[in-house]
């Protein structure tokens, strides 16, 4: 068996000075944490398996930054700080320069947020990577799938559907040039959680969600708990120029509909509201792409017709 | 892929009054929690892999129980009360049958201790569990590896090595009678966490592990993190009458040296307090097995010299 202890000592523990929230971090049974009396404690865990959630040649440090970014999107989308992580990580050997480049690929985007790893577990299997992030909102502030209302305008950050094109790329069923494939592979394996957007959205949106298994399915977790419905117009969806040169209009639409792994958010905000929204969020990319409707379920508008899959009405 | 949301909410999603201090559990891109200003918060997280941590004909209840004992025995060692857990689940495929025996399983201990599942990931791959467990501890109360000082008796719960014949058993290595099989197999499948003595230690341990490695590698963790030795007199180790019945002495005390699995606590108390201790645990078998010393390392007292492994100083 690996020695967890070593294992954790050798890779991922950082010799800053503790900060005051970490009573005591690794190396014991647990971690003993502090949250300020006036946050609730936000937690989000997801789970990285090689070969279903990233291409088994995947660099160890983009498989380091992504299992991270991914529940830092999770926080994001509830409008959290991030402030502590574990990390269970399941190995198939001990095998060092893995290590160091996984912990190298972690600690670029933990250091960001100067986030603490604080506790964790190595085994010995099939590569797995599982990662809770714990974060701070007041209790108040929580964004939810559950606020939109109608009337609110719907909106996503950066643009959409590029990792399912970078996911193409890195499986090796087309070739782009070398510009467009650097930035669709940036955006699948380095996504960037929009951490300073869902702060900021704690004082305007109504519901927000990440973006991981596509827009129409996230979306519809925003409206079903909602109990409202959804209106997209196909021109709206904000497409990057690679992914635009680099498919048919139809071909990106559907990308930017269903493919997963941006992790972009997607959020509403009251009507009445959205010239303020503008106004505070021009550091961060935001594009409006419908608004909330009465009717259940999700419309289109103006999409190819070949284009829509079934379940989703269109007009 | 398969659905997390339609799994977790079928199998996991408890119909019970959600307690004042989750804000928001299962459902939304991560749990929100509230933690009493008085408390620490104490974070554990343990992976079992199949066929790594547990048989792989293992029944689904005994994975789903023991995949939670094993995090609440971490919080038990650092003192504190559990409250609410997040389960990380990779499955090779959609079985329902099996769902169903490991949420029982689960839930049997869970509910012992009114602890909610508020969060988790499912995911398709080889079979591996993890579970975070998350307790309350006041902050100057917490169990640490650190504390053990020379003179201090050292204290183990419960019986040692038992878990380590039972893998025999379960790996079909040797047959036994019946009512020690079922003994010896209850604890390798269904550990019992000593979360109320861990309570109790609160008051009068200066040191604390629970056995997950066997006896000798963790009460290394003490005497290393503390900066002392110790000193076990080997008729003292507490055996099973299953484990002295099944084995020669020489093997039930190697057994119950360095088996792992056993998830007993092992902890100092300061000889001055030792009668109080006893009075205040009598509801809870604990043994004193020796005390801590000043030379580093451990010391084994009357141990046959058949069995003393390297490493491990001798008289």
């Amino acid at each position: 068996l690996l020695n967890e202890f070593t294992l954790i000592e050798e890779f991922f523990t950082k010799k800053l000075p503790s900060p005051t929230d970490v009573l005591l971090g690794i190396g014991d049974d647990g971690a003993v944490l502090k949250v300020p009396a006036d946050q609730a404690l936000v937690i989000a865990v997801d789970t990285l398996v090689a070969g279903v959630h990233f291409p088994v040649d995947t660099a160890a440090a983009d498989i380091g930054f992504k299992a991270l970014a991914v529940n830092l999107s999770d926080l994001a989308a509830m409008g959290a700080y991030p402030r502590w992580i574990t990390l269970a990580l399941t190995l198939p050997a001990m095998d060092t320069a893995w290590l160091q480049a996984f912990a190298q690929g972690l600690f670029t985007l933990a250091d960001q947020y100067q986030i603490q790893l604080v506790g964790g577990d190595t085994t010995r299997g099939p590569l797995t990577i599982t990662i809770q992030a714990h974060g701070f909102v007041p209790a108040q502030q929580t964004l939810r799938r559950s606020g939109a209302k109608i009337g609110d305008k719907i909106y996503v950050s950066g643009t959409l559907g590029d990792a399912g094109l970078g996911l193409q790329i890195a499986l090796h069923n087309i070739n782009l040039p070398s510009t467009e494939e650097q930035f669709l592979l940036q955006r699948l394996n380095r996504p960037l959680p929009r951490v300073e957007l869902g702060l900021l959205l704690r004082q305007f949106a109504t519901s927000a969600i990440d973006i991981s298994d596509g827009l129409l399915a996230d979306l519809t977790h925003i409206t079903e708990q909602s109990h409202v419905g959804a209106t997209l117009t196909a021109e709206q969806l904000p497409l990057s120029s690679a992914l635009s040169r680099s498919l048919s209009h139809h071909e990106a639409l559907q990308l930017a509909l269903t493919a997963g792994d941006d992790y972009e958010l997607c959020f509403t905000i009251p009507a009445a509201r959205e010239q303020e929204f503008l106004l505070a969020s021009n550091q961060h990319p935001c594009t409006c792409i419908g608004f909330i409707s009465e009717e259940p379920g999700i419309t289109l508008v103006d999409f190819p017709h070949s284009l829509l899959a079934t379940g989703y009405r269109h007009f």
